[in-house]
């Protein structure tokens, strides 16, 4: 089975409605252009608000149910369409996750990943807004295949993503929000770039499957004015079973890319690489440990 | 600390004494270039025997200790280095494995890692001569650090190298024998090539550790006749910590890489990229399971 998914790459501003509106623009641009998956960027309806910890942010927050699965769903249902989105959850008072929603091309809600690895760099405050997810790594069921949805700061651990493809992901999904510090050094950036890179390829790799990952552009500032923002690296790609590119964004520019994948590939690949036939399940119980002894 | 690394890459060939004198010659010119640690390949005493199912073959295996402990040994005292062995382990009558030794410098040995994830491919038939291994992911401590030993098809395994990680590796080092079906595409080649390089440069990341990667050179023909045999693709290499190229050698020549390597950049990362702050133990269970429900 072949599937057209697309990646918006986008900035965003402090506006609400008119990030909102361009997405929604840029979704329908993807949509006429054959996608019937749409993945969008990790808290996509506004700034990284983490960059610095302010009680009045989570203003930002909604439910799910929402104003966002609402709006989006609207959209959904209109183009007939799946949409990945990444909210700022508000499960009660005092209650925040960083969630991603996969809406059903009904509109419908198909299901919720709360990011499960929550950071903490300067900058990069998350610890401050979020509670680690609850959910665990359930991919989530659509018309268009089971998604493994994992964000940003998931995307560096491994079992995340084995945990996902085990229980049935036929791709994984990482809407992300990640750049430079503009104060590094070029080497030190281009390390960490590729790094990141590198981390999701291999992923798709040692699982035999598509991963996609959908990161911001542009610059932000830090409205604390702490620091000298965050030059968000776009570089958004999607990755077949084998870790090779399909698709690759800019660094600098708002993109639409829409891919292609094919999605018996990863039963193709998985005969010649069966990794998943040698695990040494009798000799991983020290995974689950804080550290050696 | 600084630690100067050398990475044999090499051919091997049928006959054993003259395989065993070329390396020793490449550990002399690597410990006078100021090698303080020297990386052999996967079973470099002689040919990639898995290429077919024979019989005969387990006359290759010795005992351990044994003939290559005691002349290796012999080097490592006599040049005062450090040096990873690989080699096919005779444990008994009818059990054999894939076997890492290190050698010490004063030519005792330090330790032994026995290959826990055994492939088997068409030309790759490790499954009828090597039991998986029973040591566990136990790095092997020696005068130049923590060596955390993995083999070959343990490099697709992120599991492998988190728990070696996780049990005071300072570094991981892969002796390995990978090379190309000489009847595949190119572009085939490339990708096996290259996701072979990025799955081990992704564990560097995930880790905050350098990787050593010796893998052998030149074409080796099926003795058995059936298949063209195997072209090793060379492609030796050390990363550093953020997944980065230190050292990358040719996909042709027999080489010997000289690479100095910091351990103390380890630390350092890991303050920068805290991923070991953040791992969800509580939720990572599945892991052992063979599959999803």
């Amino acid at each position: 089975m072949r599937l057209k998914v697309a990646l918006i790459q986008q900035s965003c501003s402090e506006n609400r409605t008119e990030t909102v509106a361009k997405t929604i623009g840029m979704i329908r641009e993807a949509v006429s252009k054959g996608a019937k998956l749409v993945c969008l960027q990790e808290l996509h309806t506004g700034v990284y608000f983490c960059q610095a910890e302010d009680v009045n942010r989570f203003d930002m927050a909604e439910p799910i149910p929402g104003p966002s699965t609402d709006e989006f769903g609207a959209v959904a249902k209109e183009l007939g369409v799946v949409i990945v989105l990444s909210l700022f959850e508000k499960r009660a008072a005092g209650l925040y996750h960083n969630t991603a929603v996969v809406l059903e091309k009904d509109g419908s809600i198909a299901g919720t990943y709360r990011k499960m690895h929550i950071p903490d760099d300067p900058a990069f405050y998350e610890k401050f807004y979020f509670t680690p997810g609850d959910l665990g790594f359930k991919p989530i069921k659509t018309s268009v295949g089971n998604l493994g949805i994992l964000v940003c700061w998931d995307q560096w651990y491994p079992e995340g993503a084995r945990i996902m493809a085990m229980n049935g992901a036929d791709m994984l999904i990482y809407p992300t929000a990640i750049g430079y510090n503009p104060d590094d050094e070029k080497d030190e950036q281009i390390r960490q770039r590729d790094a990141w890179i590198i981390s999701q390829r291999a992923h798709a790799v040692a699982n035999g499957l598509n991963v996609i990952s959908i990161n911001r552009v542009g610059h932000e500032p830090d409205f604390s004015g702490v620091c000298s923002g965050i030059k968000f690296w776009g570089n958004s790609f999607v990755a077949g079973p084998q870790g090779e590119f399909l698709a690759h964004a800019s660094e600098e520019n708002e993109e639409i890319v829409v891919c292609e994948i094919d999605l018996e590939r990863s039963e193709n690949v998985r005969r010649w690489w069966p990794f998943f036939r040698d695990r040494r399940i009798d000799a991983y119980g020290e995974i689950l440990n804080r550290w050696g002894r």
